[in-house]
C-alpha cells in the first residue's frame, strides 16, 4: 500500500493588491518611530528581499472557510471521488474565520465543520477537525492523514490549508506587505500504486523560538486600542530557518532512501524569496552540490505568503500546467517543505 | 501492545462563581426582550435543569495556555516520565488564548507551542499542535495519539484539554451560567500491559447541525458593538445529543468486545445534568436495562461546563481519589464520551 495525492485544488483570490497599493501607508518601526526612507524606497527594498510584487486578498463578503470550501470542492472534482467516501476532512489554518472589518477569530464550530457543511457531506463518519500548526499546518495535516490511513482509521482524506492573513495585518507594519490570502486542498488516499509519501519529518522548536511569530499591537502607538495583529521577528526567523530547515529536509530525504539527484522539485513554503533561495542553496551544499535550475518553483512574486495555503496552491498550479516551464511527471520525486509559527518545520518526500 | 493512560492531571481554577453571583445580571432573550420571571426564578430553573450550582473562572492574569501548562505538568509528574521523551504534545481547545477584558482569540503560536515552551522541553521531535473539534476535542486528541502510536510515529503523547469559556460569555445570555474554565491532561503511552484503549468511535454531524453552537452577538441589542460570544441552540442540542450519543456509545462498546455489564463507569462531557441523565438512560435502554447507581460520576454541580477539560478533569479527580464514593480499579472498563460543537460526538472504551 502507498499513500498518494489523488486530487488537487486551490482558490486564488482575484483581488490583486500591488506593492504600489501600499504607497500611501504610514509605515512605522516597532517602537512607533518613522522610517527615514520614503515609501518608494521601503517598497523597493521589500521587493528586492522578499520577491513579492503583489498579493491576493479575498473579497469583503468572503471568509476563510468559504475559500477553504472552494479549494476543497476543486480537489474533490479533480480526484473524481464521491465526497461521502471521505473518512477525514482536515483544515489547517491559524486565525479561523475573521470577518471583514472585524477583529475576532471565529473558530466555533471548527472550519472543518463549516467546510463539510458547505460540501453537503452527510456521512457522519467523515471526521472534520482543524489543526493549528503555523504555516506548516497543511504539510502536517497530510502527515496526520497518512497516520490515520496507516493505522486503519481512514482510506480517503481531504486535507485543506486555508488562510486570510489580510484580516490580521497591521497596516503600519512593513511586514504587512508579505501576507496574503489563499486556499489549497488535496485528496490523500491509500492506493495500490507505487510511490506516494516515501518519508516525512517534523520538528517543533519552542524552547527559544515559540514567539518568533506572535500576536502583537500596532506599530502605531497612537492607536489607543488593544487590537493585535500578526507580527514576526523577521531576522530571527531568517537565521532559524536557514540553520534548521536544510537539516530537516536532508533527514527526510535520507529516510526516503532517495538521493539528492532524484529530487526533481522542491515545493517550499514561501515567505521570503531570498530566504528560500538561501535554504535551498544550503540544502544542496549538504550534498556538496548546487541547486539545479528550476528545482524550486516560486509563486511568491504574484501570490505573497498565504501561510498554510502556499504549498498546496503551488502543487495545484504545477499539476494543472498553470506555471510556465514547470511540470511534475509520473515517477518524479518531490520534496514538500514548510517552516513557520511554533516554530515548526516539516518536510515530505513524495514520489508521483 | 496496548495504548494506556499512564498519568493524569488537571487544573481547577480557584475563583468560584456561584449562581447567586448572577443575581444582578440583566438576562435577555435572543431577540433582546426581557424575561417575565425574576432572576431568582431563572437561576432556580437553571439549577434544576443543568445541575450547575457554581463554576470556576481563572484569574485575570492567567490565560488558557497557562492552565493547560499547569494540568500538563501535573500529568507528567503523575506518569513519572521525562518530558523530553514526549513524541507529541496536543492541545484541544476552541477559543485560543483570550486575555482578560479582551475580545481577540490568540492562536499564533499554537497553544501547544506555548505549553511546550513553558514546560521547557527542548526536544524538537516532540510535535506540538492544536486540535479544534468542539467540546469533544480532548477525547478526539486521545484517539489521534493512539493513531500516531499505532502507525509508529510515537510512543508517548501528552494530550491536554483546556478552555476558558469565561472569556467568551455574553452576560445577557442565560446560558452564560453554564460555561466554566478548566484544564485536564493525560499521558498516553504504548505499553506491554493489557487493556488500555479497546475501541473508539467518532462522528461529525454537520449537515444540519454545524451551527447548533456558534459565535453570535449579545442578547443586549442596545450594545452597539460587533463583539460576538459563545452561543447555542440548547433545545436542538438536547434533542440531537439524546438521539445520537447513545448509538455512538453502543457502537463503540460493540467494537470493544465488552458487554454492558462490564461497564463500570461512564465519564461523559458535562453540559447539562438532565441531558446526561437522559443520554445514559437511553444508552442502557438499548440493552433493555437501567443505569447502575453511581455509573456516571458528575462534577457539573461544582465545575459547570469547561468544554474540552471536563472529561480529563473528571478522570483526574476519580483516579486521585478526590471524588466521594467514586473509584476506578485495575481491570475496570470505562467509557469516555463527549458531544459538542461541530456537532461532534465521540467515545472511547477503555480498560484500566
Amino acid at each position: 500500500m502507498s499513500i498518494k495525492i489523488t486530487g488537487v485544488g486551490s482558490y486564488i483570490p482575484n483581488q490583486v493588491e500591488k506593492n504600489s497599493d501600499f504607497q500611501e501607508h504610514e509605515f512605522l518601526y516597532e517602537d512607533g518611530s518613522s522610517f527615514e526612507q520614503s515609501n518608494s524606497v521601503i517598497i523597493e527594498k521589500f521587493k528586492a528581499i522578499t520577491g513579492i510584487a503583489e498579493r491576493r486578498y479575498i473579497h469583503s463578503e468572503l471568509n476563510n472557510s468559504d475559500i477553504a470550501y472552494l479549494a476543497a470542492n476543486t480537489a474533490i472534482e479533480d480526484a473524481g471521488i464521491d465526497p461521502e467516501e471521505l473518512d477525514y476532512l482536515i483544515v489547517a489554518h491559524n486565525y479561523g474565520d475573521v470577518l471583514h472589518n472585524d477583529v475576532q477569530s471565529d473558530t466555533v464550530p471548527s472550519l472543518a465543520a463549516r467546510v463539510k457543511h458547505k460540501l453537503r457531506i452527510k456521512n457522519p463518519r467523515c471526521v472534520a477537525y482543524d489543526i493549528l500548526f503555523g504555516c506548516p499546518g497543511w504539510v502536517e495535516a497530510v502527515i496526520q492523514a497518512k497516520a490515520f490511513i496507516q493505522s486503519g482509521l481512514a482510506k480517503k482524506c481531504l486535507v485543506i490549508g486555508s488562510e486570510t492573513l489580510s484580516r490580521v495585518v497591521d497596516k503600519h507594519d512593513r511586514d504587512s506587505m508579505i501576507y496574503s490570502d489563499g486556499a489549497g486542498a488535496v485528496i490523500v488516499e491509500a492506493t495500490e500504486e507505487e510511490g506516494g509519501i516515501l518519508a516525512h519529518e517534523t520538528a517543533s522548536y519552542t524552547f527559544e523560538e515559540a514567539n518568533f511569530i506572535f500576536f502583537g499591537k500596532s506599530n502605531n502607538r497612537e492607536k489607543n486600542d488593544s487590537r493585535r495583529y500578526i507580527k514576526m521577528h523577521g531576522r530571527k526567523i531568517y537565521e532559524f530557518a536557514l540553520s534548521r530547515v536544510p537539516d530537516a529536509m536532508k533527514s527526510c530525504l535520507e529516510k526516503s532512501g532517495k538521493n539528492i539527484e532524484d529530487v526533481k522539485k522542491i515545493l517550499i513554503h514561501q515567505a521570503n524569496e531570498k530566504m528560500d533561495e538561501a535554504i535551498i542553496k544550503r540544502f544542496y551544499r549538504l550534498y556538496q552540490t548546487t541547486p539545479p535550475e528550476g528545482v524550486m518553483p516560486m509563486t511568491i512574486e504574484k501570490l505573497g505568503n498565504s501561510s498554510v495555503a502556499t504549498v498546496p496552491t503551488l502543487l495545484d498550479l504545477i499539476l494543472k500546467g498553470k506555471m510556465e516551464d514547470q511540470s511534475i511527471n509520473k515517477g518524479d520525486v518531490v520534496i514538500l517543505a514548510s517552516v513557520g509559527a511554533g516554530m515548526n518545520i516539516n518536510a515530505i518526500v513524495y514520489q508521483f
